[in-house]
C-alpha cells in the first residue's frame, strides 16, 4: 500500500500485511490473540491482559459490551474522599483518577471545611442545547412570520419521542431560530433548549433534533408560502450543544478571616486570605496560569464524573468553552474579601445525568450512586462542583504556602518506589526517611542504592529499628 | 456541628457521627469496612468492591499505592482502534474509554484513511512552560539591567536538579521576566520554557521553579544594587503551566475528492466534500457547535492519553484554552479543499510523556506503549492527535450524511439490553431485529416485552431462526 504526502510528497511505503480487516468482527479471545501475536512472548502478554477480567463471566460481558474491540479492563483507582459537608449533609464522595494526590488533597478540604459550615450551594439553570444547523436561500420575513407555525410542527411532531420525558417533567423547552447569515451565507440554526431532568439526555436531545430536521425539510417542501429554490432546504446536521451555559451551578466556601488562622504554620488566617486572594486574581488576568488553576478544579470534578458513569469529555468541554466567554480564556473561581470575611466562590455548567447511560449498567457506578445517597442530577452537580472547588482549594493553598512540590512528592513517593521495586522494608525506612528529606526521583533512588550497599548497616542510620532492619 | 450560610443566612445543623477522623490513616480492609456499614448490606458491597481486585496481591497493592484512600479498580474497558497508518507505519492503538462508539468511529475511520494516504503528522514545537508569579515594589529599569546577572544565578542555582534532564538533551530553555503591573499592581512573573524530552515533566519543572523562588529572593534580599523596600519580593507561587501553545502538533489527512466517493450511498465524494467542509465552518463560527466539535477530538485523544498513562485533565485544558487563543472560543480543526484535494487538519498542543510518571508503572500502560512500539513523546504526540482527528472525522461524516443516532444507537444496544437483563437468545434477536428497526430504549424495551409475552411466537417473528427459538 501507498500513501502520497502532498506536504512532503514523499510517498511512504506500508507492509500490506500490517493492515487487518475485519478485526471487530472476531470474538474477544480471537483479538487478543491477535494483537498478542505483536509481542515477544504472546502467551504471557495474553495470560496478563486476561487477569484484569472480572472472575464472574457474566459481569465481564458487561464490561466488555460497554465499547468496542475490548481486550480487558484498565484499572483505576476507586478511592474515597470522605467527609464533605455540603448544603448540611456529609457526603463520603467516590472519585476514581490515576493522580496521586487529588484524593488526598480533596479530602483533606473537605475535613478543613466542614468544621467552618462546609460548602453552600445554589442550582443556576438547568437548560441543555440542540442545534440543527441548514442552508437556506429564500425570503427571511416569511420565514419569522411563519415561524409560530414552524414551531408547532416541531413540538407535535416529536410528542411522540418526548412522551417518557415529558411525564418526568422534562421535555423540550424553547425552539429559537438562530439567523447566522451575516458569518456564513446562508446559514440559519433551529436552536432548541431543553429540559432532561435526571438524564444527561444526549441521545433524547440527538432524537429529537434528528426528528425536527425530518419536519424542517418536509416544512419547506409542502408550505404553501414558499416557492421554487425557496423550497429548498439543506440541513448539514442535527446534534447537541456540549455547550450549556444555563445548566449552571455554584457553589462556595466561606467563613471569619480569623478562622483562617492555623492553616498554615506562618500565616495568620488573614495573611494566608491575602495571599490567596492574590492567587486567584492572578489566574483571572493570565491565561497560563488560568489553565492550571481549572485544571486542578477538574482533577476533582473529573475524578466524581468518572465514579458516576458520566461523560468527561463533555464536562471538560463545556467548562473550557465557560471560562473563555467574555473574550479571554479565563479562571472559573471569584474570590471576595472584606469586612473580616472570606468567601470563595466557583461556577461553572455541569450537564449530568444520573439515570441513564453507564449509570445503571457499571457495578461500581451503581455503588457509587448509593454511597452519594442516589442523588437527582441536581443534587450531583452541587456534589461535582464542591469536590472540584474542593481540589482547586487545596492546590492553592498548597501553592501560596509550602509549594505544591513537597506534598505531591510525598504522595508520590510510592510510585517511585514501586518504580524501583522497593522491598517492603524498603518502603517502611524509606517513608521514616523521606519525613525529613525531599522526595526527587533521584533522592530516592540514591536512598535505595545507599540501603542496598552490602556494607551499608541500616542500624547507624535508623538508630532502633531493629525490627526493619531484621525484616530487610 | 453547624454551618451559617452568608448567602441564606440560614443554619444546618449536621449530625456530628457523620464526620469521620483519620480516614486515611485506615488500612484498606478498615476502609472498606468503614464505607460499607453506609450499605443495607455491609458484607454483600464489601465482596463486590474486593472482587474488582486484581488477583496479585503484589499487583493490587500497586494500583492501591497510585492514589489515596483507594478501595477497589475502577473497570474501564480497554479496547483497540487496529489500523492507524502514521507516517506510513501502522499502529493498533490501544483506547480506554466508557463511551459506546468512539473505538468503533476511530478504527472505521483508521481503515478508511489507511487506503488513502493514512495520516500524516509534523511537530512543529515542543516546549513546555512554568511560572514565579512575584509581587515588587522597586525600579524597574534597574531591575531589567540586573536581569542577566539573576538568569545566570537561576540557571547555575539550578544546575544540580536539570542534570539528569540536561543529559537526556532537555532542560531550561529560556527565563524571561514579565511585567503583568499594568494587569495587578506590583505583579511580575519569571516566566520559563523547558524541554522535557520524553517525560511529561510536571514534576521536573516544579522543582525547578520553586528552586527559582528561592533564588529570587535572595537575589532582590543580598543585591548591592537594591536597597530599603526594593529588598522585599513576595513570591506568590511557583508552578509550571498546562497551557502549552509551544508544544504543538499538526496532524492531516488528504486525498483526491474523488477517492471519497463512495463514503456514503447518497453523495458522491465531491458533494460529500462540500457538506463536510460546511459542518467544519460552522464549528468555526459558532462557540456551541464548536464544543462538540473538539469534545469527539477528545473522545479520541483522552482514550489513548489514558491507555497510556498521561493527564487527561491537563491536555483538555491546554487545547480547549488554545481553542480560545484569538478571542472567541472555535474549533481546532481546518479543512482545505480545492484543485479537486481535500485536505483535514488538526492542531492542537499535547504535552505528554513516554516516561516518568504512571508509564512505568501502570501494568497496562507499560502493554499499550509496547503495542505502539515504545514510542518517544513526540511519536506519541503524533500518535494521540490522529486519533483526535480521526474521532471527529467519525463523527463528522457520521453527522453530515445519516445523522449520529443511528450508528451509536446500533453501537448503545448492548448495553441497553443489558438495562433491562437481556439473555443472550434475546440479544441474538435483537441484533437481528434492529438491523432494520430504530434503536431507542423504548423500542428495545418494547421489543423485549413482545419476545417475553407467554403467547409470542418466535418463528412467527424471525421464520427459519429455529436454532435462536430452541435455545431461547
Amino acid at each position: 500500500m501507498q500513501g502520497f504526502s502532498l506536504q512532503t510528497g514523499k510517498y511512504s511505503v506500508v507492509k500490506e500485511k500490517e493492515i487487518i480487516c475485519g478485526f471487530s468482527k472476531l470474538s474477544r479471545d480471537e483479538k487478543l490473540s491477535y494483537i498478542a501475536g505483536h509481542y515477544e512472548d504472546p502467551e504471557r502478554f495474553r495470560k496478563d491482559l486476561e487477569s484484569y477480567h472480572h472472575p464472574d463471566p457474566e459481569k465481564q460481558k458487561l464490561f466488555d459490551e460497554f465499547s468496542e474491540n475490548t481486550l480487558t479492563n484498565y484499572y483505576m483507582p476507586y478511592g474515597i474522599a470522605p467527609n464533605f459537608l455540603i448544603d448540611g449533609k456529609v457526603y463520603h464522595v467516590p472519585m476514581v483518577i490515576e493522580e496521586s494526590s487529588v484524593v488526598a488533597a480533596a479530602a483533606k478540604t473537605a475535613k478543613f471545611w466542614s468544621e467552618r459550615g462546609g460548602f453552600h450551594t445554589e442550582i443556576i439553570s438547568v437548560e441543555k442545547v440542540g442545534q440543527v444547523h441548514f442552508f437556506w436561500k429564500g425570503n427571511k420575513t416569511k420565514l419569522n412570520t411563519l415561524l409560530p407555525d414552524l414551531v408547532e410542527k416541531l413540538r407535535e411532531g416529536t410528542l411522540q419521542i418526548t412522551a417518557n420525558m415529558r411525564k418526568r417533567g422534562g421535555g423540550i423547552l424553547n425552539i429559537d431560530l438562530v439567523d447566522k447569515t451575516d458569518e456564513i451565507a446562508d446559514y440559519f440554526q433551529l436552536k432548541a433548549t431543553f429540559n432532561t431532568v435526571d438524564s444527561m439526555g444526549a441521545n433524547f436531545i440527538n432524537s429529537v433534533l434528528e426528528e425536527f430536521a425530518v419536519i424542517l425539510r418536509r416544512f419547506f417542501q409542502t408550505s404553501p408560502y414558499f416557492n421554487g429554490p425557496e423550497r429548498n432546504v439543506e440541513v448539514v446536521m442535527s446534534i447537541l450543544s456540549n455547550y450549556t451555559p444555563e445548566c449552571l451551578v455554584r457553589t462556595w466556601v466561606e467563613c471569619d478571616m480569623n478562622r483562617l488562622d492555623g492553616i498554615d504554620d506562618e500565616l495568620t488566617g488573614e495573611e494566608f486570605a491575602f495571599r490567596f486572594e492574590r492567587a486567584v486574581n492572578i489566574a483571572k488576568v493570565d491565561t497560563f496560569r488560568a489553565t492550571t488553576h481549572n485544571k486542578g478544579i477538574f482533577n476533582g470534578i473529573d475524578s466524581v464524573v468518572l465514579a458516576t458513569g458520566n461523560d468527561f469529555r463533555a464536562v471538560e468541554a463545556s467548562s473550557h468553552a465557560y471560562a473563555a466567554k467574555n473574550g479571554k480564556y479565563t479562571s472559573l473561581t471569584d474570590i471576595e474579601t472584606g469586612d473580616g470575611k472570606f468567601r470563595y466562590t466557583l461556577t461553572l455548567p455541569l450537564s449530568l445525568g444520573t439515570v441513564g447511560g453507564l449509570t445503571n449498567l457499571h457495578p461500581l457506578v451503581v455503588n457509587s450512586l448509593k454511597l452519594l445517597g442516589n442523588p437527582n442530577a441536581e443534587e450531583l452537580m452541587r456534589i461535582v462542583a464542591s469536590v472540584g472547588l474542593a481540589n482547586n482549594f487545596g492546590a492553592l493553598k498548597s501553592l501560596v504556602t509550602k509549594g505544591i512540590q513537597k506534598g505531591h512528592m510525598k504522595m508520590h513517593l510510592m510510585n517511585i518506589l514501586n518504580q524501583f521495586k522497593a522491598t517492603e522494608a524498603e518502603k517502611k525506612l524509606a517513608r521514616e526517611y523521606f519525613k525529613e528529606f525531599k522526595v526527587t526521583v533521584k533522592s530516592v533512588q540514591d536512598f535505595l542504592e545507599m540501603l542496598r550497599d552490602p556494607s551499608f548497616i541500616v542500624e547507624n542510620f535508623f538508630p532502633g529499628n531493629h525490627e526493619v532492619f531484621f525484616k530487610r
